[in-house]
């Protein structure tokens, strides 16, 4: 296990649009990395599954050809970059791990270029044009903190983003940020009428898993139109990715339709002085909260 | 068990301000259940402790002596005031239990006028001049809901309002709506620098709730300024009681400052087309949420 040097440290999410090019999203990914690292951030976070557009928007098993392995070509490529750069990336990838078993992942690669573990997204969402329980094997790995060579994070992935338990489990074991890698947008018949309050729920959600826990909250969001299946309307990405601090104040936000890097310092005294003011693991009632692993209470 | 009417109702929360006059706060309290009664609503929430001030200022022996016990005189005078509008009605009371046991306590009052249940405050805080913890024993009942005669409802209390745990528990026994009486202000010194930010804090959480279980969410705050102990500095109490629908977005919200009644339907159709279209229920990974019941997740 690494030391954990208790300092400051500076996070940054790259908030990018993808093609159907998947060597050039790969590329462009790594030059946006180098800028990120020259802008002083330490620890990375690319939106889910940037490899590729967002190919759920049908069920198609010739998809499964995107998948790669934890050590596969991609990971390979931002270890290089991470080692060169000392910098930890959180790479969200299309995990192929076996024969006809997929997961949707985060890999955690630390300053010295070593993979420090994977997260495997534990919810996974089905609704039309989001059809990913074709594709993902929901997660067995279960909720996951990283001692990074700058700081103890958590890393999450999109849909797990609308369950306090994954926030909660993942600040339990330590972590100073949740990363979420997110592809999410709007359906563009709905922009008009749903779109507004669809989005500030999303962002409300996840502002809310900063304040239960007193941690940071980055969540990093691919922007762009993207349509895959012609017959279908496509999906506008909302980017309006966000850092909030451990009382769920802003401090990084980013547009909807633009590329651009956020940037954000983990201040581990802030999370300190916030918890101490807001003392809310000290009046967890964790003798009445066995319900919580029940589907639903009937009565 | 009486049977709930599967049809929309109106609930009421009323924001008021209360003095150091404890028969006249119950007195104003009745009169505005009557007007809130007028405009329609069927179940209507009171601020936390709305008997007296919020003694809890400082910690003193004697102000055991305003507790009651569940079929009180407080308790009963709201039992005939509900039994002649037919209305349902959430008294937040200090419980006297037994001698020297005391709660911070709902009694949920049916449109009869019986007393349907109590719900005991589950979370207790203690921060400078909200010394809690020495007057009110964690509840033992659990997380609770209601059915009341026209419909079923959760309550909890002030300081649970930062538990998403709590609120989960009391979703998942079928509350269609989760009331917080509240008690919750600034510190006067700390109101210019960390108002604003505090505040919005406990409307995210609050609205969080309403998104991650797909239930309406009605928080009932008092008003006013209220200085119990010469030597402290008092309280501002916030008002800003809303009212929001199972997607978070508002309904109702009240100001800061003035005695009002919010009213909002419940739409139980809205929470089935919120549900079906953001359905988290179905994908919560139970399998893996034992650690809820940690107090910390130490490696």
């Amino acid at each position: 296990m690494n030391k954990i040097k208790k300092e400051n440290y500076t996070i940054g999410l790259l908030q990018l649009a993808f093609s159907a090019d998947i060597k050039d999203n790969t590329k462009k990914t790594l030059a946006w990395v180098e800028k990120a690292a020259k802008k002083g951030a330490k620890v990375i976070c690319l939106p889910e599954l940037y490899r590729s557009q967002y190919f759920c928007q049908k069920e198609d098993s010739s998809l499964f050809d995107l998948a790669e392995a934890v050590d596969g070509p991609s990971v390979t490529a931002f270890q290089k970059v991470a080692k060169k750069l000392k910098v930890s990336i959180i790479v969200p990838i299309f995990e192929k791990r076996a024969p006809g078993l997929y997961h949707n992942s985060n890999v955690i690669i630390d300053a010295d270029g070593s993979v420090l573990g994977v997260y495997r997204k534990m919810h996974i969402p089905d609704d039309p044009a989001f059809y990913e329980k074709y594709y993902f094997t929901p997660g067995d790995l279960g909720f996951k903190t990283f001692k990074t060579k700058y700081g103890k994070i958590g890393t999450l992935i999109c849909w797990d983003q609308w369950y306090p338990e994954g926030a909660r489990l993942t600040a339990l074991k330590g972590a100073e940020v949740l990363f979420y890698p997110t592809a999410i947008g709007w359906h563009p018949s709905e922009k008009e009428r749903y779109g507004k309050a669809q989005q500030d729920s999303w962002i409300t959600i996840q502002r809310s898993h900063a304040i239960a826990n007193g941690v940071y909250v980055a969540s990093a969001n691919r922007i762009g139109f993207e349509q895959t299946v012609k017959e279908q309307e496509g999906i506008i990405f909302w980017g309006s990715s966000f850092i909030c601090d451990p009382q769920g104040v802003f401090i990084a936000q980013a547009s909807e339709d633009k590329e651009e890097i956020l940037l954000a310092e983990i201040d581990l005294t802030h999370i300190e002085t916030i918890r101490r003011n807001w003392p809310f693991l000290r009046d967890r009632r964790i003798d009445a909260y066995e319900g919580i692993t029940k589907r639903f209470l009937d009565e």
